[in-house]
This record gives C-alpha cells, sequence and structure tokens, in this order.
C-alpha cells in the first residue's frame, strides 16, 4: 500500500486536521463526534443542511460545506458510515430554527444511522426531513444496499438545495426540491482499477490488465458486468444509454452533465468522456445547459468515472448558478 | 495500458474538443495550430498572456484560461513541448495593443519554442516579454531541463500576473512581477507511483512496491533520491526543508502555502500532507496566509505530490484574492 499517511488508523481525523487548519475561516471541524460544519453556524432562520457517509469520497462531503451548501457534513472512517450521535450532533449545530434537511446517499448503514439521527433530533424538538438519494442505475439492489445506490445526483443535490436554503425556502419546499433533483437524476460509473483502503491496505477488488467493470459502485463494489477494456466513446454510450433510456430523458430534454473522476482518472481523460457524452446527448436531441467535470465524488484513487444527467428547468438552472464558496465548488 | 481514451494518438485532440464543447462560452480551441483563448480576445489594451507545455499536466495550463488568468495557453502533446507556430499564433491572438507575456516553465524545449516564437512575434511588431519559471529546488539539471524546471509557482505566477493584467497594468510591470513571483517561490515534489503516457503505453519509470522517489519532476524524470516509503510527516518535512532552507524562508514571512497532488492521490492524503505542511511552518515561524490545495499541475495519474510557497506581501495577496474565472481556478 502506498499511501501520503502517517498512521491508517488516524488518516481521517488527521485529514479533518488538515481541513481545519485549511479552511478554519469558513469551517469548524468538530472532534468528538467528527464533523464539519459552517464556521458562522447556526445561522438563523435558514434551513440547515446536513449531509454525511464513509471517508473516501472527498471532496465529497465534507468539502462542501460552507455558504450556499451545506451546512455540515459528517465523516464515517474510509467507507464506513458515520454514527447517529455524529450526524445529531451536526443537526443540533446547524439547527437555526428553520428545521434541518439530511441528504442521505442510499446506503443501508447511512440511511438506518440518519433515522436514528432524525428520531432523536425530533426527540430534542428539530424539525428534521431526510431525503435519501438513489441515482444509481447500474444495479437494483448491491452489496451495502437495498434499492439503487445514491451516488454523483448527491453532489448536485447538495447545491441546489443548498442555494434554495440560502434564498429562504422552507424545510419542506427545500425537502421537496431535494426530492425533484433526486427523480430528475440518474448516474452510472465505471471502473479501471480498484482502490485500496487505508485500513485493509488489499485493494477493494481484482480486475484483470485488460479488464473494466461496468456499473461500478463508489466503494468498488460491484457492477453490471466486467469485461474486456474498451474505448471511451463504447464506454459512455454505454453508460449514458442505461442513463438516458432509465428516466427517460428525452429530445429536447436541457440537461446537466456531470463527469465525474473517480479518483486516478487524468483531467484528459475526463475531458475526453465529456466529449463522447456531448456527442451522445446532441444525436439524441438533449441539451447540455449546465456541466460539472471532476473529480467530486471519488474512491479514494481508483481510476474511472461516471456520469450523472439532471433535468433542469428554470428554477434548477437558477439554484445552480447561484453563488457557493466551499473548497469543493466555488463560483459566483 | 488502461485509459478512457479512444485513440492515443488524439488524445490531445479529443480533450481540447471536450474543453471547447464544455467552455465554448468562455474559451475558443483552436486546432490547427492548436491553442485554447479567452473568448473575448484579444482584449484591448489588457497585457495578454500566454504560456503552454506539454499537455498529461492539466487542469495547467488549458484549464487556466479566462478572465483573471491566461489569455491563452499552447498544448503540446502528452509531455511535449507545443511548437513555435502554436506560441505565435497564440500570442496574435491575444495581442490588444498592450504587448505579451509569455510565462514559460524552464524545460528545454519550451524555452526554445518560447524564444523562437517571441522573435516571430516581435518581428510581427507585438511586444514580447518572457519569464522562465525555475522554481524547483530538487536538482539543478535533470533529463529535460539546464538549471532548475518551472513547477508549481507556474500556476501561481499564472493567477497572479493574470490579475495584474486585468488591472491593466504594464507589459513590464506585470513582467517583472512575474520574476517576482518566481523569484520569491520555491517547490519540490515526490512521487509514489510512475505514470504512464498513451503514447508509450509504458510506465514513465520504475518504482517497487515499497519505495518513493523525492525529488520528482512533473514527467516522472528522476529527483534526489530514491528510498523505501515514509510517512506524510517525514516526507513533508524533507521537501518543507529542502524549500525553505533554499530561498531562504524566515520567521516572520507569510506564505501562500500550494499542496498539489500529482494526479493520482486522494484529496483526503492532501489534506493530511496540509496538516504536515502547517505544523512545519508553524515551527519556523511561518505564517500561511494563502493556500492552494489539490491537483493543479499534474502528471497524469501519477500518486504523489509537490508542496510550493510563495512569500507573500499586501500587494501579492490582493492579486491572489482578486476574481478568476476559468475551470481550473474560480473565485471572487
Amino acid at each position: 500500500m502506498k499511501k501520503l499517511i502517517n498512521d491508517p488508523d488516524a488518516v481521517v481525523r488527521e485529514a479533518l486536521e488538515g481541513v481545519e487548519a485549511a479552511h478554519g475561516d469558513n469551517v469548524r471541524v468538530n472532534y468528538d463526534p467528527m464533523y464539519i460544519v459552517r464556521a458562522d453556524a447556526p445561522v438563523q432562520g435558514k434551513v440547515g443542511i446536513v449531509s454525511g457517509g464513509g471517508s473516501g469520497h472527498e471532496p465529497m462531503h465534507g468539502g462542501f460545506v460552507g455558504r450556499g451548501m451545506l451546512d455540515a457534513a459528517c465523516p464515517g472512517e474510509v467507507f464506513t458510515s458515520p454514527t447517529p450521535d455524529q450526524m445529531l450532533e451536526a443537526t443540533k449545530a446547524v439547527n437555526g430554527g428553520a428545521g434541518v434537511l439530511h441528504i442521505v446517499k442510499n446506503y443501508t448503514g447511512d440511511v438506518l444511522n440518519f433515522e436514528m439521527a432524525a428520531d432523536l433530533a425530533k426527540g430534542e424538538g428539530i424539525d428534521v426531513e431526510a431525503v435519501v438519494t438513489n441515482d444509481d442505475v447500474a444495479v437494483q439492489d448491491s452489496l451495502y444496499t437495498a434499492g439503487r445506490r445514491g451516488v454523483g445526483i448527491t453532489v448536485i443535490a447538495e447545491k441546489i438545495c443548498g442555494a434554495a436554503a440560502e434564498e429562504g425556502q422552507s424545510l419542506a419546499d427545500v425537502a421537496e426540491l431535494c426530492r425533484k433533483v433526486n427523480g430528475q437524476g440518474r448516474s452510472m460509473g465505471m471502473a479501471l482499477t480498484p482502490c485500496v483502503t487505508p485500513g485493509s491496505g488489499e485493494p477493494s477488488f481484482e480486475l484483470a490488465d485488460d479488464e473494466m467493470e461496468i456499473g461500478i459502485g463508489i466503494h468498488g463494489e460491484p457492477g453490471r458486468y466486467r469485461e474486456k477494456l474498451a474505448s471511451a466513446a463504447n464506454i459512455v454510450e454505454r453508460l449514458s444509454t442505461a442513463i438516458v433510456d432509465d428516466l427517460p430523458y428525452e429530445s429536447g430534454d436541457r440537461v446537466l452533465a456531470f463527469v465525474n473522476g473517480m479518483g486516478g482518472t487524468p483531467l484528459i481523460e475526463l475531458y475526453v468522456v465529456y466529449r463522447e457524452l456531448d456527442r451522445f446527448l446532441s444525436g439524441r436531441g438533449i441539451a447540455i445547459e449546465r456541466r460539472l467535470i471532476g473529480n467530486f465524488i471519488t474512491s479514494l484513487e481508483m481510476a474511472g468515472c461516471s456520469i450523472t444527467l439532471l433535468r433542469l428547468d428554470d428554477d434548477l438552472v437558477r439554484l445552480w448558478d447561484a453563488p457557493v464558496d466551499t473548497p469543493g465548488l466555488r463560483w459566483g
């Protein structure tokens, strides 16, 4: 195992100390239990938004804490769900009286723990709504999931709901918006290589030198099939066909197109992928109105990519374009 | 070789087509000869800034074309210098009458070709100044370089000089500023793994499973020494000591600290590195006032990192903070 770390058991905590040292003007880090929270939390009268999940997917979620996106993020150990007490304390820390939205990727541990945290928070008088994302069309159930996995749309939902909360929308409205984004979003990913978690020191799975895995999850859990490595055009066609046919996205649709790197794929390759996606969608009469290209929901150093589409309308475009100021996404 | 590409010989061109498809509102791509240029170029009365170099280091340089940073970037083939005709045409395309600055990393091919392009541009009546960056303290000469290599400071110089040009500073002043940034900047990098260029299909060098290379260049060219993998704390101490002792940076100095990923290193590890750098510099009485953490000058999928420091003053802080709107850096 080759990693820039000190102690495999201390990676998450030490990375958080790095986050605090780097971004302490904008976020605070709580270590016991662990969460990253906006420095100005709670923002009175604003819906608070909390997400979280296993570490190893950075910048998601901790890199998205800041004005216009998340109020707090709860990092678990690498590829391990955070605990209910993290989520509860984060929820209390961001509650400004307008309630708190939990955005939860559909992984069984995350869902159960966020449910428990929501119950506890409600017991303390905090209004909580939870939305579970499940945009991955690859498989119905998987190693860690009943139903579809929540993947790339989570990043987009955090951005769009963050903007809505910043505008002063109510908890019910922000939650409804989150369900809408999830409902209009679909994703699928693939991998060229496995990743190695610091704790295990072993590759998350085995792939031959000439193989790829289509439909993989963000922890290296199995996808739809494993086969000989194909061209970018062929790979994009298969991912995109599965995505587009699922919702379905239709001629005349306006979309946000998100080409995400799994961590170890160079940006030059992600732009080749984007070229193919642009051609594919053009051929279907689907117009890309907004795009995001880069490493945003990763699997440590895994090589590969995922594609996420979101069907847009004017309201979603406005919220996507709204200013955001986080380490992982910043504009406006 | 496992890459998300179609044809090894078409990677650069197809990635540029992806850039054009994605960012066509803000940049134009010229294919013969190849360069990326601001859509609104030439900006009348503004100093134009052109950089360039081999591809495979994305987002540098093409990802830094836009308001507040570069006016144009010339991508060579992967790890191969661009040609003088690319640089000449890019120079002409961004000349708004106030002259053009070439920011050139010290690699022999880049330097010679930019010199030729500058001569040709001057022959056409364009005022050109060139600044060669050479911030890498690792080695005096290297495989592709006489003198020190130009690495991480190039990104920072492009940002700061881009802001100065946007303010309307003269060519002489922007060039002097670039020399100042280079003079006050130092870098050093290391690698855990090699990378594979699409053209060769072979690793750029060999490293045993328990080895790392300290002082490596951005093409995998040899560094200072190769030894057993050490802890992040130990690695950072060695890189930082070499950097700090070289300028030297002294107690009371204010710096911009840039922790750069080589492409294949997860962000969580870069934050562990940042933690160590923060501690190291604190111990020396050096204050980090600004920071940049992520993959900005890469070597395809190489795992590893580099550290760059820039000694700051109020003027440099103001220019660093100025708005920038490029695919690779965006704020304000």
